[in-house]
Parts: structure tokens; sequence; C-alpha cells
């Protein structure tokens, strides 16, 4: 029988969580690394796994994935800390730190990029969840890839240009998404109501996605051109608010009215 | 026993649709207005109904609830090219017609507004869509409500004011977000994806909202004050989505980092 993949997960927040605990189904997690040992300590528990530190120099060096899910701004550092790993393959799990980061460091490297929003008590299925991947060369590519694949059903091979593309998509899609909810919800709760009386709507929103393209879907007054409307609204509302409305109204109405 | 509530259906769009079906669960829908008799007839066969009219003199006069759901600016032609019914209710289904538009015409009105956005061939559950109702006096609220009540579970009293603001709130919540996800979209096919490798963030950044408030579930670049980052996207974009990138993330700023 083959030998399972030895795994080392370097973080113990949201990503190496629901990743760390896919791959434990389908390979061994040797050892975690996290620089609070009671998250590390928490985590192996989950991952059946029995070495924790909180050291970065003793790190193994033999594990076969040394997957590094830090903050953005801590995985440089992390790199240039540890062991190169004889012929491990160091990868990080984040949408905006070029692959490159590795380079000069580690031999075997690449990127490993789940495209979601996990939370650590939320359930997720990691099956459905799109993982991006890049390699330094083609044969850790194809490494990433088979094991990617064993955890997820939606994984698709990208550089770190098209990995930036989708980061951005992905806060127009959902950070700036969010703000939108954010003034829905401080309009309603002028009068005593909240975002959940929209939560139908919003579910029923999203769900249309499933069938037509967003152009397709797009409503409401800017989309029918309906000044009347849109004056009365803006005359609701006032300043941050009313220059958002205003503004996100006009490119509507210029891509549905004007062209 | 009692005797089930005569409903008349103006118009035989989205709405009329949805709402006569689940009227007709619990009431007797006795006409079906349309000025496409075809399609009258297509929504009266779903609601069990033996008349179909294309010509508003034809409405009967002896309904106790006339509904109307015609295009927002139909409303008040309709209103005042039918009969005044012998004490049956009138009621509109928009967000953004005061209750007024009927004053003059009918003797006892009100608002009966599903806070929904429905497709035709797209199964609701009516039961969960928030209805909002406005009368004209308590004795036609409380028909409205109990009425409503009966189809879903989550009826609420609102003037026009508050049906106003629940309007505008929608367009924030709903409207507005559609169009980030063209902008999201956009950029994918740029790279020869789509939004629908966004779907399960998209989902998950929704599910959030369960369990926090928007204002408590925001994340991003702009979300961290990570300048750099920020840079780096807005390089990435060109004119509208540059522009759009910028002052959404200036706004998040605000709220999140300068205050």
């Amino acid at each position: 029988m083959e030998q399972p993949l030895r795994v080392c997960l370097i973080g113990s927040g949201n990503v190496a969580t629901h990743l760390g605990t896919a791959l434990s189904q389908v390979a061994k997690v040797v050892q975690i690394y996290s620089h609070s040992l009671q998250n590390a300590t928490a985590l192996a528990e989950q991952c059946g796994c029995e070495s924790v530190t909180d050291s970065l120099s003793m790190i193994t060096a033999d594990a076969d994935l040394y997957l590094v899910s830090v903050k953005d701004d801590a995985i440089a550092s992390v790199v240039e800390s540890t062991p190169q790993a004889q012929g491990g393959v160091w990868a990080h799990t984040s949408g905006s730190v070029p692959m490159t980061v590795f380079a000069g460091y580690k031999e075997r490297y690449g990127v490993f990029y789940p495209l979601q929003t996990f939370s650590k008590d939320l359930k997720i299925k990691v099956r459905e969840v799109p993982i991006f991947i890049e390699g330094y060369d083609a044969s850790t590519t194809d490494f990433l890839l088979r094991l990617a694949r064993r955890i997820s059903d939606n994984v698709t091979e990208a550089d770190s240009t098209l990995r930036k593309k989708l980061h951005v998509a992905a806060v127009f899609a959902c950070n700036f998404v969010n703000l939108m909810w954010i003034e829905a919800d401080e309009l309603l709760k002028e009068s005593g109501l909240g975002i959940e009386f929209l939560r139908p709507l919003l579910k029923e929103t999203l769900g249309k996605l499933d069938r037509v393209s967003p152009a397709d879907a797009q409503t409401g007054p800017a989309c029918r051109g309906d000044r009347h409307v849109i004056d009365e609204h803006l005359n609701m509302l006032s300043d941050e608010k009313r220059e958002l409305y205003s503004m996100l109204s006009e490119i509507i109405i210029k891509r549905y009215i004007n062209e």
C-alpha cells in the first residue's frame, strides 16, 4: 500500500483549520505550527496529528507538503525562517501573495488558494470550494493539483496574475456587496427594522445567478431609467448614502439606458 | 361554513402569478384581468379561476379583494378605469406607489406589498416572503393583515414612508449588489472564467448574515486599511471599475480605519 502523504500545517487560523481537516482525511498531518500552542493543539486534535510546535526552527524536515496558512504579511518571514525541507513542496494559501515569495528559500513551491471565506466555527463543504493551484514547475503543479482534487471537485490551475484578478473580483462580489448590505441595514434600522427583512429577497437575488448572468439579472429604478423614483430616493438619503446611490445609479443608467 | 373570500386579480405578471396562486389556496379567485387574455387564461388555470377578461370595464363588482399587480406607472390608470366595487377592498402590490393612488376612486383601499423578486418560472416559498400591509382605515388594515397572514409567516404593517424606505434599502441590497456582481463577472471573463467561480464564496458571504450584522461581517483590504493591496488592485482596473473600486474602498476605510 502507498504511504500516505505527510503534511505539515503552518498556521492554525480559519483557512488552516478547514483545509487541514479536509487534508487529514486523505493524508497524514504530521505536524502543526502556530505561534499559539493552544490553537495548534486544538487543530491537532481535529486532524489526528500528534506533533505541535510554536517554534519555526522546530518544523520537521521530512514532510511532503508544507501548507503555509498565516496572514499575508507574515508569509515572507515564515518562509525565511523555516528549513528548505528536502524535496517537500511549500505552498501558501493566499490570493494576493505572489508565488515568488518562496524563491531563493525553498526548492519546490507553489500556491494552494481556496476561494472561500472561512469562519472557524462554521462547517464549509470543502468539496465545493474552488481551489486555484500554481506550481513553480510542472511536477510541482501536478503534485498540488492531484492533492487538491482529492479534497475538492472544483480545482483550477491559476498563475499569480489570474489569482490577483480573482481576488479583485472577490472584492467587488463580496466586500463591496457587504458594504451595500451595511447601507441597507442602516436604512432599515432608522425604521426599527433590519436587514433580516431583506433576507428572502437577497437569497433569491443570489439564486438568480444560477440561471442568468448578472448582466441579465439587473433590475431596479436605474435599470429602467426611472428618474422619478431615483430622485425620490435621493431626497430620502443623506451624505454618503446619497452620493453612493447617485454614483451607482448613473453607472447602471449608462450601462442599460444610454447605450 | 364561512364563504371563501372572493378575489379579483388585476394583472398576470410575476407578482400576480405568485400571490394569486398562494391566495387561491385560501380564497376563491373569481376573476383575472390582463391586457393579454392568453396570460390571464394561463394564470386562471393555475388558480382554478373560471372568469378572465381583457377589459377593465368588465371587472366584476362583487369581489372582496381587488389585487392590482400591474406595472407601477399603470396603477393609476387601472384605478381610474375600474368600478368602485361595493365595499370590496382595493390593494396594489407596489413598493413605491403611495396608497393615495386610490383616493377619490375607491372606497376601501390599501397596499399588499411582497418584498421579494419574483420570476414566473421559479418556485418561491410565499410563506417566507415578508409582506407589508397598509390600509386606509383600521378595518381595511385588519382585513389585509389577516389575509396576508394566511399565506405568509412574515407580515408587517408599513405605511407608505416605511415602504419607500424598504424600497430604497432593497435598491442597495439587491440592485447595487447585482451591479457589483456584473463588475466581478466582467473581470473574471477577461481571464476566461466567470462569476460561477465565486458562487460558493457569495453563498457563504450571504450565509454570514444569519449570524452577524453586515457591519461585523465586513472583510477585505479596505477594511484592513491595506493600502498596498488597494493600490495594486487599482492599477489592474480601468475607468469605471477603478473609480468605483476607489470610491467604495474609501467609504469602507472611513468607516473602519479612520474613525
